[in-house]
């Protein structure tokens, strides 16, 4: 099987997972892991699969997956941790995407939750997604087996919640907001909002997913730094493509960066430094987990593949 | 010592307990038990520091405290989710106030949040304080000193988890939402809404005190029917107070519901049938609660006092 057959087969695998932890609605279709929601909460359960099944790379649980089979965990663990993630990432871009925000009517070619269900139910939607991630994460410790498995299961939880939230995503996302105010902003500034926005949560997915495995703590430390080698690259990427990739592979509109005056890796270095400094992260990364104490190529070849993209 | 200074000391140490837990900024001043967050997210902490120390009577931390000492309960264990519980009551006002949402520029005569740090920064501040609530209330098995209290730990935050979330206050916020659409809404919907939106937060308070004390189960059923009747008579009392109340002690205009055209227990059943209510289901909570195996006369006068308040 060649690397696109194998993305697609783990990408629908990691969908089905989180289809089947996502709340239905008590008169709806679908199974739900975690029980089924009254009717009079239906519009937010409906609001928040809308928002959750739109699709997407599903990278961040695939991360966990991988992990964590690559250092000999249980699936049973590791897939409540997985849809949890995805579903913190859902909720941040269902609020990124609000009027007070960012204000976007269109997310991967579809409209955006608030565009459908109005302003307030998006805000309720993000929060319900953000709090059923929690309560999704927690359903493995009724997963767990022994008291070392409990043990893991505290790790991960504390680790989930603390890169989503101030010391984590949720710093990111406000120093991105705070920078748009401003005409110039530091390099350090930058590397901030980067690796908090976008490393933290790839962090969660590789560093949970060999948490819950065991792994050595030597292997955790490195798959941090992994993590924020990766995060900062796919975030300059992210500005690369803006300027130069293709709007119909995207799925999104081209130049906004330039549009909105945002300051990028791009307009701060330049696309060739930009170029130069994605090569030079993903060549530590790819360093560091050569250096791990087990092998998964496929996950190898994903990393690599997220420097090279064009969507 | 009166029942009214016993209440306000109690209401202090809640205050100084949530003090504690909330993030500080690395240069800013005050005492933080997780961690110093980076100047660069300086003003969502600001923002969420704004919002939590906007005062009030901390009720749901209070219940937390005196149902766990009244079963003998450590204070460590219960203190941490005591600062989570209210982080979370506070977030859900954050993003109640949007004006996505009900659109309020004042709450206890101070500006709300995104007036004073705009829409988007008061909608980061909410998401940072529903999940700091989980990161503060998961700090507690850093405290759990055997695999009992580690055990009631896990059972106490997926009971504060599933309070807060689509089967808990967003469910009860989201039918609220619904309702405000509707010309007419049944008697089981406004039930759900008041069950939801103010009970699950009170029980949030009563039975996790209690679950991380070790009660016997069948008085945590209990709390779990008391927490109910409370929240429902707390929020028809709410509806009275908004028809009779008098606006300089209750600190917010009345006469609101009306206004807004909306269903309420007063509007569907008229006053004193309303009155009655409240009088009927604080019976059935003291009764319950007078036959639980452990006893707390403050806790028992305050429960009672909810009934009659003026504020």
């Amino acid at each position: 099987m060649n690397f696109a057959e194998e993305l697609e087969k783990k990408r629908a695998y990691c969908e089905a997972v989180l289809k089947a932890y996502l709340p239905c609605p008590e008169d709806g279709e679908g199974g739900s892991q975690t029980g089924r929601v009254s009717h009079f909460a239906g519009k937010v359960t409906e609001a928040m699969r809308y928002s959750a099944e739109a699709g997407g790379k599903r990278l961040r649980p695939m991360f966990l997956s991988e992990t964590c089979a690559m250092y000999g965990g249980r699936k049973k663990l590791a897939e409540p941790f997985m849809a949890a993630l995805e579903m913190i990432h859902t909720y941040s871009l269902v609020h990124d995407d609000l009027p007070a925000m960012d204000n976007d009517d269109y997310r991967r070619g579809r409209l955006t939750t608030h565009k459908v269900y109005g302003d307030g139910m998006a805000v309720l939607a993000g929060d319900a997604l953000l709090n059923y991630a929690y309560e999704t994460a927690a359903s493995a410790f009724d997963r767990a087996e022994t008291a070392e498995e409990t043990g893991r299961v505290i790790r991960a939880l504390q680790l989930l919640m603390r890169n989503a939230g101030v010391h984590g995503m949720v710093g990111g996302q406000c120093a991105d907001l705070e920078a748009e105010k401003k005409d110039k902003i530091s390099a350090e500034e930058l590397v901030y909002i980067h690796e908090h926005k976008t490393a933290c949560l790839i962090d969660s997915g590789l560093s949970i997913g060999a948490i819950l495995a065991g792994a050595p703590a030597a292997d955790i430390e490195k798959l941090h730094t992994i993590s924020s080698c990766i995060g900062l690259s796919f975030q300059i990427q992210d500005d690369i493509l803006d300027v130069v990739g293709d709007e119909k592979e995207l799925g999104k509109k081209t130049g906004m960066d330039a549009e909105d005056n945002k300051i990028t890796y791009v307009t701060m270095y330049g696309l060739d430094a930009a170029r130069e400094e994605v090569e030079r992260l993903t060549g530590k990364a790819t360093e560091l987990y050569d250096s791990l104490t087990a092998d998964n190529l496929f996950l190898r070849e994903l990393l690599i593949s997220l420097v090279g993209r064009t969507k």
